[in-house]
């Protein structure tokens, strides 16, 4: 299994020191050398986070539950000369977890960058409807294999040394803050997770390991498209959500690997709402 | 089971009328003749909440995990002339809630306001020591019954009628905000509770079911022992939390009659924070 | 002018301490003895709480820019068997200020409550249209003017002694979270509101002195018209606003009662938003 | 005035495309031959962001109170080989406003980028010891001066017409979440800062132009020194912010030069603590 989830990096190192060599600016490709895990990457954000992690210099591994579609993912981002590489990964799965990284420890040597982005599909319906098991679910991926997959990772940013410091950002919503209309504990197990960034951002300090978060508003993506599957439903949830225009995934890329920079450096703890102007905290 | 989770409660209406008959006004007994349940309620916040809900007229129903608890604090309140029964509830148990909501409604015809305040208690630990096992527990009970407890009480709620309508106090902690060290699960818990207030806020309007939560600060209850335990560790949390005291269960209880009450009919999916000037949030 | 500008009293502990006498609890009239100067309270959101503090036992003194508005609120007050006052006072001018703190302190011998509500008109406008003018006036009245009200006031809390301690209520908006449209430079400064509460609950934190801040949503007011005063309109913002009803000046004067008494204790730095389920912030 | 105002920029132009014509890639040179505007930048965290803007592309114009100050800014930047200017400019003045702009708009054609970082240095003193001169100051040039900033800078923006659109980014400060000790007026103006983001973003959404906001934790500035000007009050006010080190003026620059990218269209209205895991909010 281990085998299957596994797709050919050859060569992923050669790509990049090719591109790098013309390039004098550490700012060019400011991740060069950084080993990125991405989960639920396969689709939607967390591809166009994987892929700009890989444009900006990293060495990536993307994962999500389906082999065919880490494969396709993976092609598509090889055939764009980047270094990227992918495996099958149930997150809610301790073992899976643990595959996930060793793939990568073995692949490049450590981890310095995890995105957690993976999360199950919202459920479409009242918070008076929902049952046990869907709270069961949706707690257990979207909060507690967040925590888990960190703490999964956390030993292998540290192997690499105070100085070099490893970086997580998680993907929480918008809804954390404003509660998208009928998505009830999808946003409640969004809001946990700006704790959690939090939390993860005070205990791991002294390790110099970085916690942050992404809030994205309303993105266009399959996984959103309960709140816009129709173009009456679209206008209204714009609507409620104050906004001109709907997101595209590549919104919410460039922050993402900014916050994995250098120059984010003493940023730590902190959520960044991409949300094309919708009302959110201060 | 059930029998034996009740406490006697001959004779509470008769009390209550007696001191009512002295008043004139609606003030004086802001929470006449309403049924308030109050979970976890045998000690500490909730039990300071139980008290001073019946001191406001309401016909309380206090629970906890144990039946000597409850008898305990029942028999306390009662002491003191006041409507209050109990019933033996594990908030996390489905046959639980609903012979917590079964004892209100057979004892008094119906329910109008729940004060969801269980919680496991805190693990003290890093958040990379936390096993999933300790995860699951804490967003079991934190999260995942406050949801469910919510669901069994709403219907009879609405039985009240749109016009009488109902209140919902979630207890959630100044930790949901910042972090108190070493109690990540428990921080992040509480973190996603003042989302779910935002959310059953949100849905239950339309039935005049206002949900509201508390966020107390450093309280000094057997259950934040961990954090004050000893002198030097009640200073330095002291210190950490910029405060001059420590508060008391008692400075929780007025904010959440007062919530409960019709002076609040406008106040809905907000969060209280009773912290003593804690850093807290604009 | 400091004649003109009272309006008769007599009697006022006379009526009161009848009321009293007929009372055994402290929670009938939380406010008991209390004095409690409140600006702008003459009309709107400022004379229901000046009214509720009254009934709740202070000895209000009330005061807004106009002598017959003054003279009328005083006389409906006063008729209906409450302790209240009244005079002229221009919070912007220095010696109004001084003026309103030597009538309270002649007549009742100190002061324990501030209710901070007064504010310029807002203007209906788009920012990028406000003169340097316009921000000088809404900065002046609506953010310097508070501070200097309070600092006014603070010495004659001290005045009580530590044990005594004193309130003050700062009223702000929910604007200050998110924006009324087309009111630009009055959110703004209310905004500011939010930061001078946290900045002088946690300095007079040590003289007892608690500061919290009320955050109205959308109340019925002569003052709020502009944003409902047609039909369309105030459709228009309770959609935006995702509100069912608009709220009355009632509706704020409750919690603000209970942010000045005794069970409030532990309460400072806080802000309290009264908005309906109008979004606010977790 | 004008012309003593202006340091040479000959050879700006040339100078950067030297440097383009090496690079084949956007996110090399994110913000290339954008014309940026930077208040108050001849030393500190503006200073910093002006070299960021400039290496990442930018025409900068410097300016600040000085003529000295600025010439030495214009002299550092030109000497690293940027494309940057300068004009002295007290932003509390219309024509210095006005003559800042027209510098911009004549030596490049119009304007992209508004970094507004002006403010008085802070007072240390207790907020019940300011006196209504103080506040004057302080309002007048950290909340009016920057909507008046925009103000003047806004209608060349919209020039560049709504595709090319325009990025503001005001600076405000951590003291506006959480008060920094003894800055009282200094803190609540950088919480008005965080209101005046939202309400210009949201006015300025239609016009393509982006308005967001920098708080930055402890830097160490000259115009900082005030909280670290000893070793045991830096220890002291280290301990209060939770923090493992004081930042550094560049540890801000990164970010601002990310907000005022392409790859931030879609972020308005939005705050970024840049505090060292300082406690911020959620």
């Amino acid at each position: 299994m281990q085998k299957a989830g596994l797709s050919l990096a050859c060569g992923a190192r050669a790509w990049r020191s090719v591109r790098k060599a013309s390039s004098g600016m550490a700012r060019q490709d400011p991740l060069a050398n950084k080993v990125a895990l991405v989960t639920a990457s396969t689709d939607g954000i967390g591809f166009a986070i994987a892929r700009r992690l890989a444009r900006d210099g990293a060495h990536v591994v993307v994962s999500s539950r389906k082999q065919h579609n880490v494969d396709r993912a993976v092609a598509a981002l090889q055939g764009e000369g980047l270094s990227v590489t992918g495996t099958v990964c149930h997150v809610g799965k301790a073992e899976d977890r643990e595959r996930l990284v060793a793939t990568a420890v073995n692949l490049h040597g450590g981890i310095d960058i995890l995105i957690s982005n993976a999360a199950v599909n919202p459920f479409f319906g009242n918070l008076m409807d929902i049952t046990e098991e869907m709270w069961d679910k949706i707690l257990d991926i979207n909060v507690k294999a967040t925590a888990l997959m960190t703490k999964a990772v956390v030993p292998e940013m540290e192997k690499r040394g105070y100085r070099q410091g490893g970086s997580v950002v998680i993907v929480a919503s918008i809804g954390a803050y404003f509660p998208f209309p009928g998505l009830g504990p999808y946003n409640v197990s969004k809001t946990a997770l700006l704790g959690l960034t939090k939390n993860l951002a005070r205990e791991l300090d002294q390790r110099n390991i970085r916690v942050n978060c992404l809030a994205p508003g309303l993105i266009k993506t399959s996984f959103s498209k309960v709140l816009w599957m129709d173009k009456a439903r679209e206008e209204s949830i714009k609507k409620v959500m104050q906004i001109r225009r709907m997101g595209k995934p590549d919104d919410c890329a460039g922050i993402v690997s900014f916050l994995c920079s250098e120059d984010a450096s003493y940023i730590t703890g902190e959520t960044v709402v991409v949300g094309g102007g919708t009302p959110s905290r201060l």
